[in-house]
């Protein structure tokens, strides 16, 4: 059990009247509790909160006039992550998996899982199953996958990502979530904030369903898994932009960051124990 | 209103013991009534049914031996599709948008749109917003797009069918879906049955979110949008399938019906009338 | 009869000792006489001058060393374009046309005109063949695509062009290159000079093969033909790169420049007279 | 020094007037020489015979009726492919690189070795340069790749391969290319015939410049190198079609051989010899 302070703080000038989504907030899950929330908008045009997808991910709606405006969002968030021994997790037979899991299984936009099948069982075929197998996965894209900006944008798939063998948390998260699809494991996308991540910012990494329960991995291995807070789940990185808005507005200034409160930054877990938060 | 008989058989060479999930019931909506169902497996294998996935999809899930298998449905389906005027179908004001039509305004496998927005801004901007416009996009996919058969396949998207210009009907609903996306209007898949397809087969078509209301649209022409029957709906075709195969098995047969009872076939609504059976 | 000075200035810097070749001399046609060359490099390490590729470009070949490396190159160049009369620019027949210009039909790079046998008869198949019809592509691209930077980039072909809509003059003339091929018509890139653009650049336009000879064409409409300046021909843009750097060097600045002497600019020639300067 | 008998027959139904382009016959190098060589064309509608491309392949263009076309090669070919020790092939250094090598460094159609440059890099990077870097590829290519029909088609490039991680011997020549280009290395497609190889066919295969000349390799495997006969050179397939249809015909049948004479099948060199026809 351990407390993370997460804020961000997202500055726009707006051009024209504009609706603004938001999804910053961190998620309500079995092993994850926001406390002490406050979020702040300037102007206080107010907002209306809402859950949506199949993950029932946290929006904040708001509409902002032509000018300045701001988002300031806090919280301190208890994580009770849910540990696990690699052994223990064998991947599910397709019989076993629940029906809620199955749309994890298909293909996505940044995802094509589909075009990866002979790819994923050349490199792992041969892998034992379950958690070893997600883990030989992770090692094989930090391996193989250089973690650079301004190769990849917001267009690019996990396909182009192979290619290029370059890109950013949500390349890597991508990839990793394509391989495990391929083999019939289902896997999806986090978002979320994440503490000793350098230069701070939001994170992207990936859930796959083991033995019963969603455990996170993250191929960048740029900070550990102990301290993600989750804001949204999604098949990709579609469903979980943190901002998104529908009129015109130049993001100005952003500044994120996730601190443990009483000095514990989840380094206790082992980077290779299995962890649940879902 | 009207009903329709919607038969499908499917027969497969099982090689080895294998889940298979089907999608070929008809969906319960608030327009759409099936009734009289029957659900045969050769061997009688048992079977679970579920709903899945955004829209809650209903499925079949089952595991068969080696050997023959097949499935046998059969119901009885009362529409009363809605019916409005066109110049009374607006576009919603993203502002009005409810929550659960957001993740249909994502870019999904199929429908990039993320790379279609100054396409159908060039094409369709200038064009009046609502039923209007969505009836324009159709114009345009069925004229600048050739129903082919052998072009695509099930690895194709929306742009790989903009850049070949021949598909097929699932192609068609992937092309016209992204350009509404791109356009700021929620649009989803729709998988189910025709009534006066020819050949008859399963079919795809689209839907998308006007005035308060998922409006059906489908750029083949193939058939009357009044004899369609939804089994169900998605992001794109990913959704959609009507067999997964976890294992196995070879499509033997396939024989795929819809015909109106008591006469009717949907004829009697207009091409040019909204249509919705959300 | 026209003379054209043409400037180039290149400046880089070095930052291991590399290899460098540059296009950007005039070619030597029957219709185009460089005249008065200079090509200045500083520090000056020397050049060898070579020809390359099928339509035998002329390159220059240096090595520098680490630190500052700057190119200048002048020349005045005659250009006595032959002029046509559109009605007389047929289609050569596939059977007449001259072994030389075979490879011209081939899908290249950026030039994937393999894909697009369909699209270029939906829109271009019924239009009266010869001049006519690649005076419709061009004009097609024109209306169809959008003149801006910053949305493709080296990497992106022709379908990339017709699904973003958006370019700058080599993807308009991969574009132009990848509808006339996908139509039996041998078409090329030409890399060169253009009097009047606006801000001056190097320019990318291309090449059909028509009755008997090349003609030029180029739907971005920034400048009058009668004004360009050839460099290099080839298949697309990857065979007509002003530098190529092997090793590491940074551009630093770059000025392009292309002026009538004697005030002629080539606009005496009118914008939908055919043109040929090969 | 061996010789080999090599022979095609292509027969056709022409369904109207066709204009036909067939790169069957044995090309001539300072290695190869055809020798005895007969051309069929049933009906005998006379032919004329070229040099086109860079590489200045032979092609032989025919015009055709409708009706049934067939077309028979024959020919003798001496081989006295000119064999190295691997040690001795080094890289050339890009200042070594005579200037008609350079179009070879350029990416192409099937070949989009731009996008391979941090790819080539990670994995080919620290193995040393030459001939063993150019097998380390191959082997590679043959370990990842798997060789099947009906995965790729025509459209297929070096990129969709690696993904799909399947395909025929132009893909496992494309992927071979792509990546020796992507490290600086010219490396171009060969079209030709090849002894043993089974069922027999028609081959593709490729070659890289090594210290000074065009050294031959096969990452299939599936036939001794010694036994290869050269039809044509490419920067891919796209400059290599066995056959060009220009009106409308249907392949029958194809019947393609090659033979070793007086017993010797090219075995007698070591696998891992560098060996140049070019």
């Amino acid at each position: 059990m351990s407390r993370v302070l997460v804020e961000s703080e997202l500055s726009y000038e707006v051009r024209e009247p504009s609706n603004l989504v938001f999804s910053v907030t961190a998620a309500h899950t079995s092993h994850q509790h926001p406390e002490r929330e406050s979020l702040d908008l300037q102007p206080d045009c107010g907002f209306t909160e809402a859950r949506i997808g199949l993950a029932e991910n946290r929006i904040v709606r708001t509409q902002a006039e032509s000018g300045p405006f701001s988002l300031r969002y806090r919280a301190a968030v208890q994580l009770d992550a849910k540990t696990e021994r690699p052994e223990d997790l064998l991947e599910s037979l397709f019989a076993d998996l629940p029906n809620d899991t199955l749309p994890y299984l298909n293909p996505s936009r940044y995802c094509p899982s589909d075009l990866l099948a002979e790819f994923a069982q050349r490199e792992f075929g041969k892998t034992d199953r379950g958690h070893v197998r997600v883990e030989a996965i992770c090692r094989w894209v930090h391996e193989h996958i250089a973690y650079r900006h301004g190769v990849t944008d917001a267009h690019s798939d996990a396909c182009d990502v192979l290619i290029g063998r370059a890109g950013v948390c949500r390349d890597f998260a991508h990839v990793g979530i394509s391989l495990c699809r391929a083999l019939g494991m289902p896997a999806r996308y986090v978002a979320g904030y994440a503490v000793g991540l350098e230069p701070p910012d939001f994170h992207g990494f990936f859930e796959v369903f083991l033995a019963g329960d969603w455990y996170l991995f993250d191929a960048t291995r740029l900070a550990p898994r102990g301290g993600f807070v989750r804001i949204g789940t999604g098949r990709d990185a579609a469903d979980c932009s943190f901002a998104t808005i529908i009129g015109s507005a130049e993001l100005k200034t952003i500044a994120v960051s996730a601190n443990p409160i009483d000095g514990d930054e989840g380094g206790a877990v082992d980077p290779s124990t299995p962890l649940s938060t879902a």
